[in-house]
C-alpha cells in the first residue's frame, strides 16, 4: 500500500500501481470525467501512470493552466500525425504548448503550407481525435531511440537524443504515430473535439539564425467546438482593440526608426488626452497634500551608488553616460526614488512638516530586448505619474488609506470596475532577505492589510513576493486578451531612507528615520493609456477622449454657422471641430464613428434657422434636435457622471 | 604724408609721425581731452605711439569697451607699483584687465595681503595716479630684458620673456616704475581717479597646480569716484538679485552633489511656478494654433546621422549611450528639432494642413565644463519652451509676424521692457558658408526685417552672424550685473527639412519642401526664470508669484478666523497660506517681507468681528480694513493690469 496525500492536506492509502485517473474515480465520477493531467512529486504524470511510492498528488482539468498545458500539448501529437500523413517525408522537431495553444517546428523539405492547407490538416487532425486513441508512454533505450529516427532521416530527433541520457528516454505512442516525448498527456485523442492551425512561421532550428530554417506551425484546441468559436471572436475583439492600431487610427502616438524602438513619440492628440489625465490626478493629488517637483533625467555614478542601484545596472542595461571629465559617469535614471531622496535632504525638516509628499511625472529609461518591446505597454522610455512619502512610522497607515483611496478614485473615473488587488508580504521563514528591522516590517504589513481590508478591498495575499525592501499592494487589469497588467503599486520602503541618511527631527529632538511610500496609481502614463485603449476600445469618458464633438454642415452654405456654434461650444470648454470636407452627411458619419467621437451635431437648414444642431450619439442613438445650451447641460451631464471630485 | 583712414571712412592727411592724441586734436578739443586709447591697423597702440604709414585709426574713449581695457590696464600697473612700495621685495607676474577691472599675480614671498590692508593700498595708488605721470613704451633687447629681472630675482618675468623673441619685447615705464608690457595706455595716471581692490585669492602661476601658488590682488577703477560708489552700489544690489542668493531663500530650486553639478532639482514653489509659466505660454500657444507633443529624450544615433549632430557630437559632449546591442548607440537630446522632424515626418500632409505647429516644453542635456556651470543661467539639463513651424515659404512672413507677437506678449506680461532685439543675417559675400537656395536666403531675411520693422522692433543688424542653416531674431535682457543673456530665439532652417526629407503636398500635387522655424519665447524654463529674478528681485508678477498672500493672526484666538478667511481665498483661486506660529505679528511681518509675498493679511479681533482682513502690502503701504470680495478684487485688477490676453 501507498499514502497519496491530495492538495487538501488529506492523505489515502491506495494499493501500489494506482493510477491518477483511478483516484480521481475514488473521489468522484464527476472528476474522473474531467481529470486530464496531474502531477506527483512534482513532477508531471500522465493519467494513466502508475504510482508506485508515498507522495502528493495534484490532478488537472482543462479549467487549470496545468491542464490546458498538457491539452496543448497532447494536441501537437495530433497535428504531427495529421501532417505527417498529408506531407510524407517531413521531418518533426519540436512541439511543446505555449501560453495560447501549441505550435510544431517541422521541416517540410521540398513541401510547404499555407493558409489555404490549413483545413485540410484540421480535418485530418479531428478525424485522428475522433478515433479516441489513448496516449501511452514507453521507455526506450538511446540506441533504440537513435536507431528509430535514423530509420527516418530525422537528424533534428538525432540530435535532441543524443543529448538525452540513456535511461531516461521515452516515446509516446497513439494511434499509428510516435514521438519522442518527455509527457504529460491527456488520457486520449477525443477530448479534443476542436482544433484550429492558426498561422505558420519561419523558425529556425534550436532559434539559431545559422541553422536551417524550419516551418512553426501555430495551432490551438479545445474541448468544446464553442469555445474555439469564443476564443476566434475574442481574438476579432482583441485585434479591433489593439491599442497600436487604435493608437494609430486615432493619431495618439507614433514611433520612428530613428528615434529608436521602444521609444514613444506623442502626437498632438495623444499628448493633449495624456496633459488631461495629468491634470485629473494633479487636480486630485493637490488635494491629498501632494507637491509637485522636477529633476533631471540623468544623475551621477555617486547618487546611484548611495542608492544602491549602481551595482545592479548591469550588462543589460542602458549603458554609463561619460563625460569629457575622467571618472565622471552619469547614468539615465530607471526610477525618480534617488532623486527624490535628494530633494527630501535639501534642508533639515521636523516632525511637524511630515508628511511631505512629493509628486512628479517622471520620465524614465529602462532597456528591454527590442523582443520583448510592445506597443505602449512595454517600452524603454517611459513617464511614471510618480510620488514619494516620506512620513513618520506612526504616519505609515491613515497614508496608506489616503493612497487607496486616490488610487481608486483613479481606476473608478476611467472606468476600470474589475481590477485586482494584490498585497505581497515578506516570506516569513526567510527573513534575512529583507532589508529593515523585523518591528518595522510587522508594523509596515499590518498597515498595509488593514488599510486594504478598511477599504474592503477584493485582494489575495502573495507572500515571500514583497520587495526586499518593503512590501506592497499592486493593482492589476486585464487587457483586450485578457492578459493581467501591472497598473498603480503602493510600496514601502526602508531601505532608501537608510542610504540616502534621511532624518526628521522628532517631538523629543532627536533626529528620526522617515519611512517611504513610492505609489503610481496610473503606473506610466504610456501602460495606462494602452490598457484604457483596450479597455474602452478607443471610446475614452467623455472628459478625456480628443474630441468631444464634430459638426457636420449639411452643405456648403451652412460652414458659417456651423463656425459659429463651434465657437459657442469652445466657450462651453467643449472640444469640438467641423469637417468642412466636400463629402455627403452619410460619409461623414461613417468616419466620425471610426474615429469614435461622441457627438454629431449636424447643421443645416432647420436647425441654422432656430439656432439648434441635431445630436447624434456615437452608436447611433438620435438625440433630435437640441440647442447650444441644452446640448451643453447634456455634455456637462455626462462628465459629472463618470467624473467626481475627489 | 601719411593717410589716416577713421571708422566714418574719412581719409586725412597727416605728417608721418603724428601721435593718434594728435589726430584726436585736429577733430575736435573735447574729442582729444577724453581720448585714452588707440587701435592703428588692427594694433592696439598708445594715444601717443607715432603713426609712420597709412592706416585705420580707431579712437577710444572711455565709454568703448577697449577704452576700459586700456584704463584697467593701465591701473594694474600702478596697483603694482604701489603693491611694490608697501611690499618690498615681492616678485610682480602678469596683470591684465578683466570684463571688469583688472588683476595682478604676485608671488608676495613671506608678506601676504587682505582686507584690511586694502585702504593703505588705494590710498598709495591715488597718490601715484594723482602725480600724471605718462606711461611711456620702450623697446628693449632681450638680453637687457632678462638681465632686469635677473637682477630682481624675478623668476616669472624671466620665464616670461624667455618665450618672447629678441626684437619684439618692450617695457612700460611711469613714475618709478618699469613693467614688461605689450602696451595699451591710457596717456597718464592722472586720468584715474578713483581705484578699489575688490579681493584677493590664490591663482597658480599660469594656471597649473603643480607650480606656486600666487595672490591674485582684483581691483577696478574709474574716471570718476562717482561711478565707482555707483558701481558699488551695483554690485550690492547684484548680490541681493543673485538668482543663486534668491532661489534657496525662496525655496525654489536647488543643487546636489550627489545629482550632479548643473543639474537642478525645483523644489515645490519653484516646479508651481515653473508650471504657471508653462500653463501661460500654452494657453497662448494654443490661441496661436501650436500643438503639444511629446518626445523622448535620447534618440539613436541614426537620427542624429541624419540631423548631422553625429558628426558634431565631439569629446566635449556628453558621450553616447551603448547598450547590450552590439552598434546600438543613443545620444541624450541636446535639442528637439530632429524629433520634432520625425513626427512632421510621421504621416503625409497636404499644403492645406500647414502650418503645422509642433510644442514641446523638452528637457535636454548638454555638457559643460564645471568652470563654466553658472545657478540656472548656465546649466548641463534644462528645458527649452520649445516650437518648430514648418510652413511654406510663402507663409514665412506671417508666421514670424505671429511668433514676434507671441514673444513680445511674453516678455510684456512678465515685465521686461528694456530687451534689446538682434537680427542675424548670413555673410553676403560668403555666400559657399551656408546652407539652402539664395532665393530662399532672401525670402527669409526679408521675411524676418519686414516682420521686425512691422512690429516696430528696437534691433540691430548683425550681418555674418546667421547660423548656417538660416537666419534668426535672438531677444536680449540683462541680468542684475548688466550682462546680456539671450533669452528668446526665433530661427529660419532650410537644413533639417532637407536631411529629413520633409515634403508637402502642394496645389499642384507635386512633393515640396516646407519650411522651417525654432522659436522659443522664454529660451529655456531655468534661465528665464533665473533672469526673472534678477530682474525683480524675487518680487514676481502677482500671478506668478508663490504665495499671493499669507494671513498674519494677532493671536491664536483668531487662527480658526484665519483659516476660515484661508478657504475663502482658495475659493477665489488666490494662493495664500497662514502662519500659524507662536511670534509677534511684527517679526511675522519681517519674514514675510523677506519671502517676498505681496500681501499680508492681519487679522483680529476687529477684523473678526467685522468679517475683513487687514491688508498691508510688500514694501509697507498700508491698505486698511477690506472685505473679502474687495481684496479678491484688488488681486484680480491688479493681475489683469499685467497679465493680458493673447
Amino acid at each position: 500500500m501507498i499514502k497519496i496525500t491530495l492538495p487538501d492536506g488529506s492523505v489515502k492509502e491506495y494499493e501500489k500501481g494506482i493510477t491518477p485517473l483511478d483516484v480521481a474515480k475514488s473521489i468522484s465520477e464527476g472528476l474522473a470525467r474531467n481529470v486530464i493531467s496531474a502531477k506527483f512529486n512534482d513532477t508531471v504524470v500522465e493519467t494513466v501512470s502508475s504510482l508506485d511510492e508515498d507522495g502528493k498528488l495534484v490532478l488537472y482539468t482543462w479549467s487549470n493552466t496545468e491542464g490546458k498545458k498538457a491539452f496543448w500539448h497532447s494536441s501537437s501529437h495530433i497535428i504531427a500525425q495529421a501532417l505527417e500523413e498529408l506531407y510524407p517525408g517531413i521531418k518533426l522537431t519540436i512541439g511543446p504548448a505555449i501560453e495560447n495553444g501549441f505550435y510544431y517546428d517541422v521541416d517540410f523539405g521540398e513541401s510547404s503550407v499555407s493558409e489555404k492547407d490549413f483545413p485540410a490538416i484540421e480535418q485530418k487532425a479531428l478525424e485522428i481525435a475522433r478515433g479516441k486513441h489513448n496516449f501511452k508512454m514507453r521507455s526506450v533505450s538511446k540506441k533504440d531511440a537513435l536507431q528509430f529516427y535514423k530509420d527516418q532521416h530525422n537528424e533534428y530527433k538525432v540530435e535532441l537524443i543524443e543529448n538525452l541520457e540513456d535511461g531516461t528516454i521515452t516515446f509516446c505512442d497513439h494511434d499509428t504515430f510516435t514521438d519522442l516525448c518527455r509527457g504529460g498527456h491527456i488520457p486520449n485523442t477525443g477530448i479534443v473535439k476542436a482544433i484550429k492551425i492558426m498561422n505558420v512561421a519561419g523558425a529556425y532550428w534550436r532559434g539559431d539564425e545559422n541553422n536551417t530554417q524550419l516551418t512553426r506551425v501555430y495551432g490551438i484546441s479545445f474541448p468544446k467546438q464553442k469555445e474555439l468559436t469564443e476564443y476566434l471572436h475574442l481574438l476579432e475583439e482583441a485585434k479591433k482593440r489593439d491599442h497600436r492600431k487604435l493608437g494609430k487610427e486615432l493619431e495618439l502616438f507614433t514611433f520612428s526608426q530613428k528615434v529608436g524602438q521602444g521609444l514613444p513619440l506623442w502626437l498632438p492628440k495623444g499628448a493633449a488626452l495624456r496633459e488631461r489625465l495629468e491634470n485629473f490626478l494633479k487636480k486630485a493629488q493637490k488635494k491629498a497634500g501632494y507637491e509637485m517637483v522636477i529633476s533631471p533625467h540623468i544623475g551621477q555614478k555617486e547618487l546611484y551608488v548611495t542608492s544602491g542601484h549602481y551595482d545592479k545596472y548591469g550588462e543589460d542595461s542602458f549603458q554609463p553616460i561619460h563625460t569629457p571629465k575622467e571618472d565622471e559617469e552619469f547614468l539615465l535614471k530607471p526610477m525618480n526614488c534617488p532623486h527624490h531622496c535628494e530633494i527630501f535632504n535639501s534642508k533639515p525638516l521636523s516632525y511637524r512638516e511630515l508628511p511631505k509628499r512629493f509628486a512628479e511625472f517622471g520620465t524614465v529609461y529602462r532597456y528591454e530586448q527590442s523582443g520583448e518591446l510592445h506597443g505602449l505597454t512595454r517600452v524603454r522610455g517611459f513617464t511614471q505619474d510618480d510620488a514619494h512619502i516620506f512620513c513618520t512610522p506612526d504616519q505609515l497607515h491613515q497614508e496608506f488609506l489616503n493612497v487607496i483611496d486616490l488610487s481608486l478614485y483613479v481606476l473608478g473615473s476611467l472606468g476600470f470596475e474589475n481590477f485586482t488587488a494584490q498585497v505581497s508580504l515578506r516570506d516569513p521563514e526567510k527573513p534575512e532577505k529583507y532589508i529593515g528591522s523585523l518591528e518595522n516590517w510587522e508594523k509596515a504589513e499590518n498597515a498595509i492589510l488593514n488599510a486594504a481590508e478598511e477599504k474592503g478591498l477584493n485582494f489575495v495575499i502573495e507572500k515571500g513576493e514583497a520587495a526586499l525592501y518593503g512590501p506592497k499592494l499592486d493593482f492589476m487589469v486585464k487587457d483586450a486578451l485578457g492578459r493581467n497588467w501591472q497598473l498603480g503599486t503602493i510600496q514601502v520602503d526602508y531601505n532608501l531612507p537608510e542610504r540616502f541618511d534621511l532624518t526628521y527631527k522628532g517631538s523629543d529632538n532627536e533626529e528620526h528615520r522617515p519611512v517611504m511610500i513610492h505609489r503610481a496609481p496610473f503606473g506610466s502614463m504610456e501602460r495606462f493609456v494602452a490598457l484604457l485603449l483596450e479597455h474602452t476600445g478607443g471610446n475614452f469618458p467623455l472628459w478625456l477622449t480628443p474630441d468631444q464633438a464634430i459638426l457636420l454642415p449639411v452643405s456648403e452654405k451652412h460652414e458659417k454657422y456651423a463656425e459659429k456654434v463651434l465657437n459657442s461650444l469652445e466657450n462651453h470648454e467643449i472640444r469640438a471641430l467641423v469637417d468642412v470636407r466636400n463629402e455627403t452627411v452619410g460619409k461623414k458619419i461613417r468616419e466620425a464613428e471610426m474615429n469614435k467621437i461622441p457627438f454629431m451635431l449636424i447643421v443645416g437648414e432647420k436647425e441654422e434657422e432656430q439656432n439648434t444642431i441635431s445630436v447624434r450619439k456615437h452608436g447611433g442613438e438620435d438625440l433630435g434636435m437640441l440647442s447650444l445650451k441644452e446640448f451643453a447641460n447634456l455634455v456637462e451631464k455626462e462628465i459629472s457622471s463618470t467624473l467626481k471630485s475627489f
